[in-house]
């Protein structure tokens, strides 16, 4: 059983962090997700009060971890003291990944490699005055470490992660449930070259 | 300014009612949106607790309503009396929309012009026995109401109630912020001619 930490904080845009959520929530036998963030309740972009499962050091010990994003959010996480402290994470041994501009907390960890990330286009200015090259592409990947841009691009980001960690047939697997209906091939297709195309070493 | 209500019900479908929360919470010009249940707080399918904004009956004044979808929480919705007494819908006055399962309650409700709904492949049989024909198509339109299936369908469901009431362009406008990085106009086409093919009516 693998686990993933998905990091949020206040002000977290409300998609990057739900459609993980759903779409990882639906298989209970593979992995166990968890919302984990420094307070027990964060408030959402849009207003949305949700309670965490856990405190940010389970992102340490997990075996895969997502940021999510926030426009607003990303800002005061990156300039809480309490938060950055939290981690200590390892692309060794854990997979890494980032929705829009929690880019810019990956950076901030020294978790880049190669100085590159794919962000949204909002957040690209202050991806390049962190010193980090904004990617044009909705998803790259660098060995462990991934960062996606563009809320809809959690399907990649998610997609990937599957994939490294059971293979591609169980990434659309798992992505499947959420598609389109009568669009699978299309979407799936679509999918899989994000992925195939976001890969960068 | 209009108003949009969002109806859910405990155990709805995390990223049905996520999705469109998020991409109408955007805008606070032109629209309100809230999400409208006959409890103080929801329970979704994969277990966070959301509190609502209003009480059902806010649906019954609302230009826009949209239902949520859920595996078990339309069933339960359904053999509620108190939820589903408590409609008054009108699609001559009001855009109408539902997501997945929620389908059925349009169906129960009465509001499905054509007996004919997109639905998630997984609720295929539930609308058959209920006497409406399943639609294989993300979203199917007539009129004033529209029903979508696969969760990620609720971009056409959204796409199309702000086309119906700001045109095309807002519509476009209004997802944008959402899609993928460097994938704009690939998922634009999509939007535009799922909308399109989608209507029936």
């Amino acid at each position: 059983m693998k686990t993933i930490a998905l990091v949020a904080f206040d002000h977290f845009t409300d998609i990057d962090l739900f459609l993980m959520w759903d779409i990882l929530g639906r298989n209970r036998h593979d992995w166990q997700v968890r919302i984990v963030g420094r307070q027990r309740e964060l408030r959402s972009a849009h207003g949305l009060r949700v309670a965490t499962h856990g405190a940010l050091d389970e992102a340490n010990r997990a075996d895969v971890v997502l940021f999510a994003s926030g426009k607003e959010g990303v800002p005061a996480a990156l300039a809480d003291p309490d938060f950055m402290a939290a981690f200590q994470l390892d692309p060794d041994r854990q997979l890494i990944g980032s929705m829009c501009a929690g880019s810019l907390i990956l950076a901030a960890l020294g978790l880049l490699p190669g100085r590159r990330a794919a962000t949204h286009p909002d957040a690209r200015g202050a991806l390049s005055a962190a010193g980090v090259a904004p990617d044009e592409r909705p998803l790259m990947s660098i060995g462990n470490v991934a960062t996606a841009g563009g809320c809809l691009a959690a399907l990649y980001l998610v997609g990937w992660m599957v994939e490294r960690l059971f293979g591609a047939e169980k990434s659309l697997e798992t992505l499947r449930p959420v598609l389109p209906s009568g669009q699978y091939d299309l979407y799936e297709q679509l999918i899989a070259s994000s992925i195939r195309q976001g890969r960068s070493g």
